[in-house]
C-alpha cells in the first residue's frame, strides 16, 4: 500500500534525482552548465571586491577515445575574494548552503550551481573535486572533497595548508566531468562571447580540449560599484517574510520596525501607512496578532503611497554600455536603446533594459534575433519559454512597420536582486505579471523609436522611387521638347529634379 | 565581505524563495498548479488500489471583491487509498517527504506538489490547511496544519479523531489560496477536459467560484493494473546509485547482486557481464574497490547484451485508447497512432505513444496543434520548450507532404517510471537524448503513414481535376459533334468519363 512507504530525502538527493531541473539534462548541457556556473561564481567573487575579474578556464582530456561522451578535467581559476577555509567544504559539498541568499544583485541565486557541477562530476566519475582558495592572507587552503548525497554533507578526503608567499587571492576549482564537448562547443563559445560583451571589464581565457585558446580581453578597468544588500520592498511582502522580520527585529515599536526593515519607508510614509492600517505607531511588533499581521500584509499591497524601489542596489548596464555592446557585437545600421525606471515584483526591485538594432551585419531570418541577459549573464537555452519571447511575439508588429523577417535584433537585460528564473538551471525568466508589464512597456518604447526610423526609411524609399521616375522621364521630355523646338541645347533638368527632392542626394 | 555570510537554508525555504520553479509563478498559474497537484495526488491514490477515481474539486470565495486576485477556498476530495495518520502531517507539511520516490509510474514525482500548494496558500493567507483522511478503517483523522518553512517541518494546530461509521476511505484537503481564477479558468477547464480524455475511468466534478458545475464522467470502469515498482536498468546506473545498492544489499556475491538489484539481469546475462568486466561471480559486492565500481558502471554502458526494459512496470494508454481519445476529442477525418517499444534513459524505462490526426474538426492554424501528456496527465504550459515541440519543428515536413498550416493535431504521450521533467512544476519534458530519439522515431513512423494518406489525397485531388476537365469539355464536344453530324441524339459520355476515372464517384 502506498501509505506504508513514505520517506524523506535530502536536498542533495533531490537534485541528484532531478538533475534536469538544474540544467544538467544531457552530456552536452551538463558540460555547458558546469562551466557557466563556475564562471559566474568567479565573476561574483571578483566583483564583490570591485576587482576586474581574471578568469582562466581549462577543459582537458587524457583519453584518446573518440566517443562523444568523454571524461574531462575542468579547471576554473579566479582572482576573486576567496573563501575562508571553514566555509570551503560546505560551499562546494552541500546543496542549499551558500552566500547567495541575499537581497542583492548577483549572478548566482540558488546556492546550487557549483555544487551541482561537483555532484554531476562525482556521480559519473567518482573522483573527488579539488578546491584551493585564499583570501590573500598568509595561507592557501586546499581541499579534496566529495559529496555525501544521501546526507547532503561534504566528505573531506584531504586538507592541506600551503604558505601563500605571493599573497595570491582567489579560488581554483578542479574536478572531472563526463560530457559531450563537441556538441556543447558552439554554446560554450557563444556563452563566453556574450559574457564578455556585458562584462567588458573582465578577462576570460578558455583553453579547450584540443588546446585551442580563446581569449576575451577587457576593454576597460572601470568597474560598477559592488551590489549592495537591500531591504524588502513593502509591495512584495508576504506573511511568512513579515513574521520572520518580527522574529528577528530588535525594534520596540511599529514605526521604527517599518522604517528599519523595509525598503524606502521613511518616517512620513510609515506614519501614513499606520494610519491607513489603523494601527498605533507605538505598538510592539512582537505583540501583533496573526490577524493583524495578515491585515498589514494585505494593506501593504493596497497602500498607494510607498515610494518605488531605489535603483542604487541594482547595477544595470546603462544605455551607453548597452549600445556599445550591441554596436561591437552586431554592427547594425540603426540602433535604439532604452532603460526603464526600477520596478518591483514580490518585493524585489528590478530594471529592464532593452535595445533594438536594425540592418548592418544582422542577418535576415524568419524571426527576430533575441539576446537575453539577466544580471549580466547571457541566457542561451529555452528562449521560447522566456517572458521576453512571449511579449515580443504578442505584439502587433505591423503597427510599428516592423516584421519578423526584417534583419532586427532585440536585446533584453533584466537586473534584479532576485531574477525570477523559471528553472534552477537559469535558462529563462518566468512570466511574473510585473516583469511582463515592464518588458512590454520597454518594448513599446523602443518600438515607437524604431517605428519612427522605419517610417522615415519607408518615406525615403518612396521618395527615391518618385525621384527616379522624374530622373528617368525628364531627360526624355527635355530631349523631345528640344527637338520639337528645333533647338540644339537641352535645358538643364538637374535643378528641376533637385526642386522636387525632399531628402539629400543618394550616394 | 562575501565569505563572512554563508548560510544554510531548508528545502522548504528554498522552494518558498523560488516558487517559480515549482510552477507557482503568478496568481493565475498558482491556482492552476494547486488544483492540478492535488487532483494528480488523488488520481494516484485511487489507482494504487485499482479503484476508479471519484474526485470532487470545489473552489469557492466569500469575498464580493471584484479584484483579479482573490482569496479562494480550495477543497479536493477523493476516494483514494487514504493516508495513515502518522504520515499525514509530513505528507502535507514537509517538503521532500513523500511516497513518490520510487521507480514506479506515477503522476507525482517530486514529493512536492501538495506541499507547495499548502505553502503557497499559507504565505499569502496565513490560514492553516485542513486534511481529513481514512484508510477505510474505524477512524477518520483530521489535522489542521501549517508549515514551519525555515525548519521544513509541519506545525500541527489541531488533531481530531472521528468515528468512521460509513467506512469512508479517501482524503479531503481544504485550504485557502490567493489566486486569479478568471485568468486561470480556461487552463483549468482545459486541464480537466484533457485529464478526462486520458483517464476515461475517472469521475471528475469541479464546482467553480460562480457555482457552475463541470462534470467529467467515466465511460468505463476498466482500470489498468496499478503500477509496479521496478529495479534500475543497468544502462542508466551511475556510481552513486551503484554504491547505494551495495550499501543496502544482503547478497553475498556479485552474481546474485546483479540478478536481484537490476532490471532484467538473469543468470546468463549476469555471467556474461561479469566475464566482460573480468570479475569473479563469487566476489563479495561490499568488497569492491572504488576503481572496480567505476569500471563496472562504465562497463554497464558499454556492454551490449542487456535486455531492453520490460514494459510491465509501465502503463501506457495503448493504441486503441489513444485513438478513441483523439476521435472523441478532435473528431478528425483521418488518424494514425503509434506506440514505440519500451526504451530507457538513465535507468528509467519509458514508452512514447503518438497520434496524428488530420482534418475534420481540427482547426487550421499557422502551426500544428500539439497535445502533450506524461503519465496520463496533460501538460499545458511552456510547450515551446518541450522536447516534442523541438522534434516536431526540426522535421522537414515537406518530405511528408505536410505543412504546419494544414489542420493537423499531434498527440504525444510519454510514460515512464520517472518522467524527465525540466521544471518541478511539470510543465515540459527535457531534452534527454534517449527521449528525443524515441520521439523522433515515433514521429517519423506516424509521418510516413500520414504521408501515404496525404499522397493519396493529393492524387485523388489531381484526378478530380483531370476528370472535371473531361466532364466539362466532353459534353460540348459531344454536342458539337452531334450538330456537325446533323444527328439528334447525343452519345452517352458518362461511360467515357467513367472509363478514365481511377477513383470512386465523388459525393
Amino acid at each position: 500500500m502506498a501509505q506504508s512507504s513514505f520517506q524523506e530525502i535530502s536536498a542533495s538527493d533531490f537534485f541528484y534525482r532531478n538533475r534536469d531541473i538544474a540544467g544538467f539534462t544531457n552530456p552536452s548541457r551538463a558540460i555547458f552548465a558546469a562551466i557557466r556556473e563556475l564562471v559566474e561564481n568567479s565573476l561574483d567573487a571578483a566583483e564583490s571586491l570591485k576587482i576586474p575579474p581574471d578568469i582562466y578556464i581549462r577543459l582537458s582530456t587524457q583519453s584518446k577515445d573518440k566517443k562523444d561522451e568523454q571524461v574531462f578535467k575542468l579547471r576554473v581559476e579566479d582572482n576573486g575574494c576567496g573563501i575562508q577555509p571553514r566555509f570551503i567544504p560546505s560551499a562546494f559539498g552541500q546543496v542549499l548552503y551558500g552566500s547567495k541568499y541575499k537581497l542583492k544583485q548577483m549572478r548566482g541565486t540558488f546556492g546550487l550551481g557549483g555544487k551541482m557541477a561537483v555532484l554531476y562530476g562525482q556521480i559519473m566519475t567518482h573522483k573527488p573535486a579539488t578546491i584551493m582558495s585564499s583570501t590573500g592572507q598568509a595561507k592557501i587552503y586546499a581541499f579534496k572533497l566529495m559529496i555525501d548525497i544521501q546526507r547532503n554533507r561534504p566528505i573531506i578526503m584531504d586538507r592541506r595548508v600551503l604558505v601563500n608567499k605571493e599573497k595570491w587571492r582567489g579560488t581554483i576549482v578542479e574536478f572531472y566531468i563526463e560530457g559531450d564537448y563537441l556538441r556543447a562547443m558552439p554554446k560554450i563559445l557563444e556563452y563566453f562571447k556574450q559574457t564578455a560583451m556585458v562584462n567588458p571589464y573582465s578577462n576570460l581565457t578558455f583553453v579547450d580540449p584540443k588546446g585551442r585558446l580563446y581569449k576575451f580581453s577587457r576593454v576597460t578597468t572601470e568597474m560598477p560599484d559592488p551590489p549592495k544588500e537591500t531591504l524588502p520592498h513593502p509591495y512584495g511582502v508576504d506573511v511568512e517574510l513579515f513574521q520572520r522580520l518580527i522574529y528577528v527585529t530588535k525594534e520596540k515599536n511599529l514605526l521604527e520596525f517599518l522604517k528599519n526593515h523595509f525598503h524606502r519607508i521613511g518616517n512620513i510614509t510609515a506614519q501614513k501607512f499606520l494610519e491607513f492600517s489603523k494601527l498605533s505607531p507605538t505598538k510592539k511588533p512582537k505583540k501583533l496578532s496573526h490577524e493583524e499581521i495578515v491585515t498589514i500584509v494585505q494593506n501593504m499591497k493596497k497602500f498607494k503611497e510607498f515610494r518605488p524601489p531605489d535603483a542604487s542596489c541594482l547595477s544595470p548596464l546603462g544605455q551607453d554600455l548597452l549600445e556599445a555592446g550591441i554596436m561591437k557585437e552586431l554592427n547594425p545600421e540603426y540602433i535604439v536603446v532604452n532603460q526603464r525606471k526600477p520596478s518591483t515584483y514580490a518585493g524585489h526591485p528590478f530594471i529592464i533594459e532593452m535595445g533594438m538594432a536594425y540592418g548592418g551585419e544582422i542577418p535576415r531570418k524568419n524571426s527576430f534575433q533575441i539576446y537575453r541577459f539577466a544580471n549580466k549573464i547571457p541566457l542561451l537555452y529555452d528562449e521560447a519559454s522566456d517572458v521576453s519571447y512571449k511579449v515580443i511575439n504578442s505584439i502587433n508588429w505591423r503597427r510599428y512597420k516592423v516584421s519578423p523577417d526584417l534583419p532586427i535584433a532585440i536585446v533584453v537585460h533584466i537586473c534584479s536582486t532576485k531574477v525570477p528564473y523559471k528553472t534552477v538551471g537559469k535558462e529563462f525568466i518566468s512570466d511574473r505579471p510585473e516583469v511582463r508589464r515592464e518588458v512590454a512597456n520597454s518594448l513599446r518604447e523602443i518600438s515607437r523609436k524604431i517605428h519612427h526610423f522605419m517610417s522615415k526609411r519607408e518615406h525615403v524609399n518612396r521618395e527615391r522611387k518618385r525621384i527616379s521616375v522624374f530622373a528617368k522621364y525628364l531627360p526624355r521630355i527635355a530631349e523631345f521638347s528640344t527637338n520639337l523646338a528645333e533647338k540644339e541645347k537641352q535645358p538643364d533638368i538637374k535643378k528641376l529634379i533637385a526642386s522636387v527632392r525632399k531628402y539629400g542626394e543618394e550616394e
